[in-house]
């Protein structure tokens, strides 16, 4: 299952192939005008390319409102450290 | 080398570790008030990660301004067919 927030129009972007999300986007927009796309670390790249294929196969009347990027501070799996990681936020509006 | 544009203040994100781009980025801050770093598919995560790093760590007077993703369209290497691959360009700004 592709979690979502408590907030139920978001979509956190994990390991699964671009197009599970896709769906999920799709499946969002349904219930709602707004969706927003979230990731961090390795999977910002898969975010953007899940909004832009919402955008270019799909939902043309979708536009991105707001994108903002920012850091975590999680402690990695590996060094046991803390480490910043990076994180982004998509918005879409069907509106 | 690091590739820049013809405009001189555009830094693209390629195979390297992030440290090389932040230091670029930090160069060309020293020429230029406004930096912009363009990156395409799997770069996309660090070039969102070397903006981060830049104004965490060294320079926290820097903003961003400005964030833009769209689409690429480009031959595949290795099936030899056209596909979308998605970008992003962050906007710095020191003003």
């Amino acid at each position: 299952m592709i979690k979502t927030d408590d907030e139920d129009n978001v979509i956190f972007i994990g390991n699964k192939a671009p197009m599970n999300y896709v769906v999920a986007v799709l499946t969002e927009f349904k219930k709602s005008d707004d969706v927003v796309v979230k990731a961090r670390g390795r999977a910002i790249s898969k975010a953007v390319e899940t909004v832009e294929i919402v955008r270019k196969k799909f939902l043309s009347d979708v536009s991105v409102t707001d994108i903002k990027i920012g850091s975590e501070n999680i402690i990695d799996d590996k060094t046991n450290k803390p480490m910043d990681i990076p994180t982004i936020e998509l918005y879409m509006s069907s509106k």
